[in-house]
């Protein structure tokens, strides 16, 4: 079975295969969900735990009911074992009910599971680098939804409506303040004095989960990482700018604002670790399900 | 066929009867579209034309497709058949498609009406006022979206979540700089010095289509309008305050921060006009749809 980039050969909707969901869900009615994006290799959901990990701060923090671990592991299986290649979309929604917006108490919850093809991005793009562009929208600022990855993401497609050049891979994006928060679908890193600093995400903004794998894997390289407020001006000044997301891995920045950037030796190391990182989760979970399916 | 305030017994997805959307859609993957809520009453949708042109100027602002106005009058009137006596929702989302974030352009664009039940808030309510409160989380500021009754509401979500005293039944919500804006499903006005303040909607909150026939109700009584930021200290400074949606019409607040205000003689006065339109369109509509039925 084939999946294409804009469709979806397979839905699982709360354990069945089917893509349609009943429109009085709150994920439809108010965007009232969670989701995650990860990316399936060789049958392998990668980087799985991290994945589920976040999923379930982000319904705590939102107070969606987490569904039994097994049973969406078992999901996730059936999706990777049908497209072995693909990108994984994982969304939570709090469910149909409730009274407008106030919503049942507990909540029965709602989990959808999509195979997605694989974006067709050119391999280079992570040697070379990319163009990328300031998005003229700005990001609210609202701390009890910042971090989050929910389904609320007007203004990421306001953003993205900005440019239609395909040479531009993303837009970075700042706040209502005109600080440096993220791009439209990644998280921006900068390269200083051989350290990183990465926008603080404590008002708006996702918190990726290819970022803490970079920021993992700067800790076990040694190097320092600051959380700040950054200015579009700062980032400019940066010795490296670099972009992060389960699927594209690191991108980094060769064009932004008219000024070239090097791909650079810190974003080549990081990608060298966290592509050594996949490949030790790849190999233990074919391990794990080897012995799973000989037990 | 009854309808409950919970579940819906009609809705219409694209002119076909069927409560089931492909999970594609762009409305719960992103929030991507619009909706306006409307009540039907003898079988006739009040102020259809200002719910329309709002869903339109609403649409337009987000470059959303927005249907043959024909097409979706019919549709209105299919659920006004049948449920005489509801709540219709009206959702136009950018639909099926795209890469992530970007959208096909032109987009497609689904179109869902849903039946509701009334909601059975007592009678007197209209004359003796509702117990508001002050919620806790307050409201992102984006310029882009502000006005615009867009699918992103998790805000309101939370905000409502914050209380479940049954006698309570709104919650006034601040922006991020702590002015006051709306309430969770409604819009505020104060009385003062027998003219009306109501907030500015220029950075954050919903231009409600029933905030517009106070607006247009106030101007033909001669009371004086003023937009303004408002902080909540003001607001306990009022000598009304009422809110407005088109579901509930115009309900004084009795109390709110530990004061106490009167079911004021401003609101009774605005109700009186907006029930004296609402009734001339009800006779105009109907006598529209007798014509038609003999023609």
């Amino acid at each position: 079975m084939t999946v294409t980039a804009e469709g979806s050969a397979t839905v699982i909707i709360n354990g069945e295969t089917t893509r349609f969901l009943d429109i009085a869900d709150r994920g439809l009615q108010y965007g009232d969900g969670v989701f995650t994006t990860l990316s399936v290799q060789e049958g392998v959901a990668l980087f799985l735990d991290r994945h589920l990990a976040r999923l379930q701060a982000d319904a705590r923090r939102l107070d969606i009911p987490f569904p039994c671990q097994a049973m969406l592991t078992e999901e996730v299986l059936r999706i990777a074992c049908t497209h072995p290649e693909c990108v994984l979309k994982i969304m939570l929604t709090r469910g149909v009910g409730g009274r407008g917006y106030l919503a049942p108490k507990p909540s029965k919850g709602t989990r959808i599971l999509s195979a997605h093809g694989k974006p067709d991005f050119p391999k280079s793009i992570r040697e070379s680098g990319v163009q990328a562009r300031f998005c003229k929208i700005r990001l609210g600022l609202n701390a009890s939804l910042a971090g989050i990855k929910h389904l609320n993401r007007l203004e990421q497609v306001l953003a993205r409506a900005e440019w239609r050049d395909e040479n531009i891979r993303e837009g970075l994006m700042l706040d209502h303040e005109g600080f440096l928060v993220e791009g439209v679908m990644s998280n921006v890193f900068l390269v200083q004095d051989a350290g990183l600093r990465t926008p603080l995400l404590d008002r708006c903004g996702v918190a990726g989960v290819m970022r803490g794998l970079v920021l993992d894997s700067a800790r076990d390289l040694g190097l320092a990482v600051e959380h700040a407020r950054i200015l579009p001006e700062e980032a400019l000044g940066a010795d490296e700018i670099f972009l992060t997301n389960s699927v594209i891995g690191i991108w980094p920045v060769s064009l932004l604002g008219g000024k070239k950037f090097p791909a650079g030796r810190v974003a080549r190391l990081l990608t060298r670790q966290i592509d050594g990182m996949a490949a030790r989760d790849l190999q233990s979970q074919k391990a794990g399900l080897a012995r799973d399916a000989t037990k």
